[in-house]
């Protein structure tokens, strides 16, 4: 059994190998800088940790799990355009720092190179695991579709949003896992069981990221702070405060997190000391305990000792860890 | 053996039967427009032609046909979007009847749609189809990136150039029947012939493009007269007018075909003129003879009967019929 900075270890290892190096530097120059952008390697880790759980060969998980990191990346590069995301971990995004059409195809061509390290699982496991990992990118694109969609709808209610980030974040986390345990050869029941694990903690993982973007330090976390209020992003804190406002703090809400105010600097301030009225914080922080929380329960239900589970509990808790 | 004009009716009704009625309705309606906008549907049809060439049993090329036709349609989404182009078969395109962000996040949807059909070909086969299939994708995003690279390149060669349309077009003809001969069992030597037929082939039939760009009756083809012209693009009737000019109609042609010079009337008025003083029609229909001959000479070494090379001879001529 391995260690998960022993997994996090080879994956950055494994990374740092890949070569873009290719013609034209055009197109995978933009690919080398985004994939450099470093993170966690959060996905792949938790693809090689669901393999090692369930006793399997983690070398023959590795390249799938590149793959996932490479997709993951490609949905970044993409989501950056369509968010109009300036800045990316303290660097300029790649439609900021090249332009739109390279971040478009660049993208595009990261997506093709996912799969082409995908399509290296063993093959007694390709179909099943080309199978999830498709599922799991449609899925991706219409959570982005629904969250886009949230911007200028009126109405959104919180199951939409569950509903959103189940699909846009959740589905990955859960997509990563299931696919490692597909590799171990794991029995089809505890696999779903780990790919409902990772849904559950996706979700708790996105709460903690909607909680980042205005309780946090940004010079760390690499952002502006407010950014989602900025662009009228419908998070959680914004659906659960307009449960939870009272007349007036309603009309302040849907008043400022509209398209037609145009005061950014207000916008942000304003919105933000309502969260603080209401102390929104700790309802999200509430939250992602009954995610995480049922996520564990999941684990618990898997047929493998209990010591093996270790590892993956660790990084769960790691995820969700109150940086704000 | 199947006749040409069978082939594209159970392509159309496979193509009609696809359904893209799921939610979210914003990402799947735009890509039911796309898929809808028509065409000749050629390289799923050039798939099942090579499948029924080497004998093989077309139905089981089916749904690796339709997964090349969304893919085809995915880069040309993407490529309107970059290439700034408003109309496409006469109607307006996805980016402009929605949105670029609607377009992007469709077309991504649509690359992992055609991975999803992609992955229907039979096991035996599978692993082979979806290499195959990753290099061609690859090869039309590299393709596409020579093509923007050019826009503002002022040095292009005719190799440049063939090394482009090479990438971004005969590549998915070439690998489209590659598929197809693929999921026959065709003997790697015979694929290896037919995907150098539709390399040849698809360079004949992207000069034939250049050609329409400008000689042609644009009511019927549905694009704006001299658009390439328009947005700069080094395309071989440029390329080769440059070759045969006198010094005074070289630096016309340099001056007017610049992104510099932005009066888009006159640059394409002056840009035609020169051509039609070169007699650049027959220069691009005597290159496109060339590779044709080519492909007909892959064709006639495959190690298959003549007779049942009539019909993929008979489509591959149509290809190329002089409309201009």
């Amino acid at each position: 059994m391995y260690s998960a900075e022993y997994i996090q270890t080879i994956i950055r290892q494994k990374l740092a190998e890949a070569e873009y190096d290719r013609e034209p530097h055009g197109l995978y120059e933009p690919i080398r800088y985004m994939m450099d952008l470093s993170g966690k390697r959060l996905r792949p880790a938790l693809c090689l940790l669901a393999c090692d759980l369930f006793g399997g060969d983690i070398k023959l998980a590795l390249d799938p799990a590149v793959g996932i990191e490479i997709f993951h990346n490609f949905t970044l590069m993409h989501d950056d355009i369509m968010d109009d995301a300036p800045v990316r971990r303290c660097k300029p995004t790649v439609y900021k720092k090249w332009n739109q059409n390279t971040a478009i195809l660049s993208g595009d061509t990261m997506m093709a190179l996912a799969y082409e390290y995908l399509m290296k699982a063993p093959a007694f496991a390709l179909q099943e695991v080309l199978k999830e990992f498709n599922r799991t990118a449609i899925g991706v694109c219409e959570g982005q579709q629904y969250d886009m969609d949230f911007e200028t709808q009126t109405e959104v209610t919180i199951d939409d949003y569950h509903r959103m980030i189940r699909l846009k974040t959740a589905f990955l986390i859960a997509g990563s896992l299931k696919i490692g345990a597909i590799i171990a050869n794991a029995p089809p029941e505890d696999a779903g069981k780990i790919w409902s694990f990772g849904n559950n903690l996706g979700i708790a993982f996105q709460l903690k990221d909607d909680l980042l973007d205005v309780f946090s330090d940004h010079n760390k976390f690499g952002k502006m702070k407010g950014g989602d209020i900025a662009i009228n992003k419908k998070t959680y804190l914004y659906l659960k405060s307009l449960e939870l406002a009272n007349p007036a703090q309603k009309k302040i809400l849907k008043k400022y997190l509209s398209p037609l105010f145009t005061d950014q600097k207000a916008k942000i301030e304003q919105v933000i000391k309502i969260y603080e009225e209401l102390g929104i914080r700790d309802h999200v922080w509430q939250e992602m305990q009954k995610y995480h929380l049922s996520a564990m329960s999941f684990l618990s239900q898997i047929n493998v000792n209990r010591d093996r589970k270790s590892e993956i509990s660790k990084i769960a808790g790691q995820m969700l860890i109150r940086e704000t």
